[in-house]
């Protein structure tokens, strides 16, 4: 059943376009997506992956289930936008002027909210259950390639500088980035800070002016 | 009650340690190590971390279960202890001749085990279920510290060599060489192959050679 003020998943599927390009929409339509979406993060730090229900996360919006299912095709794309939304907010894309600067903020924003409650909890949630929970895979690789899609313009933009050298692939030069953060917090379980973070920037930056993503 | 030809778990904690170096094993003991450390790899293929017991890992072996607390503080020195022989094994320590050919070796052998079924086994133990089991994210950093104790010699030769600048860190060379490739397996759920690997030597040599590890 379409609707007129927010068609399906639709804006939940291009998150990494701004706000202004999306169509109005009506108050009513917005609040209650928003509600649904909280709900979604309130049940998961609740309860296992496995265990999140549309009915559950319906009932603690106040909404009937018939409405998460006209703008979610499932359980798993209700996980995927709530978390997406929420590492968008809590790790924004900077723009400083240098590549180093917005490297710098990138990987800082990175550390800090791997470090902090909601970082923690995400990676509970998408790292376990793999086995029972097969979507969970394909929700984290989509997670992670919206996120790729909203950083890539830091490289784009250091290439139009002239600060890297024309060529380099920003998807590799964002995952050489976070790549080490998120090592020390799932292997090595060493702490992720600042330090570690403007490390992360040298090596990813040395790399990347020496021909290594591209 | 020590033992004299396998004391407690000392080689357990030791495993970097040449075997030539180790105090002679009668036959038997190593024998029934070995069958426990099968058995402990056996239990964790068919079973949850948590699940794991040293009762079960006993009788599976066809020791008494006293046998295995001799050798083994817990359960979780037994897992670790485990993992370790079964990495070692796995992914050799090369030592080609060359920085460029060592590292390859190692990024190779790394990818082909993230993408092998012990790999996935490991992995699939090792990062779920944090929750519960807090003794796992111990275990899962003394499995990469042993395997980094063992690779480190590999960029000790290099500065010798002089391929790489006196005072890198052989740490953080490694870590900076393993990060993307649990990074695609772990976050990103991109297949991880040769062609990855060498990308990864490509990067870590770079940015080791322009002083961002020390």
């Amino acid at each position: 059943m379409p609707e007129p003020d927010l068609p399906g998943a639709a804006p939940a599927s291009v998150p990494g376009r701004p706000a202004a390009e999306r169509r109005p929409v009506v108050g009513r339509g917005e609040k209650v997506r928003a509600a649904v979406l909280d709900a979604t993060l309130a049940e998961l730090a609740e309860m296992r992956y496995a265990a999140l229900t549309v009915d559950g996360v319906a009932r603690r919006a106040g909404v009937h289930k018939t409405t998460v299912y006209r703008r979610w095709k499932d359980r798993d794309a209700l996980i995927v936008d709530a978390l997406t939304g929420q590492l968008a907010a809590d790790i924004p894309i900077p723009d400083t002027g240098t590549v180093e600067g917005d490297l710098r903020a990138l990987a800082r924003g990175l550390a800090s909210w791997l470090g902090g409650p909601s970082g923690a909890a995400v990676l509970a949630v998408m790292l376990s259950e793999a086995v029972q929970a097969p979507g969970i895979v394909e929700a984290r690789a989509r997670i992670f390639e919206d996120r790729l899609r909203r950083a890539e313009p830091v490289v784009e933009r250091a290439v139009e500088r002239g600060e890297l050298p024309a060529g380099v692939d920003p998807a590799e030069v964002i995952k050489a980035l976070a790549a080490p953060l998120y090592f020390r917090v799932l292997i090595t379980a060493e702490p992720v800070d600042g330090a570690v973070a403007d490390r992360a920037v040298v090596a990813t930056l040395a790399a990347a002016r020496h021909g290594a993503f591209g």
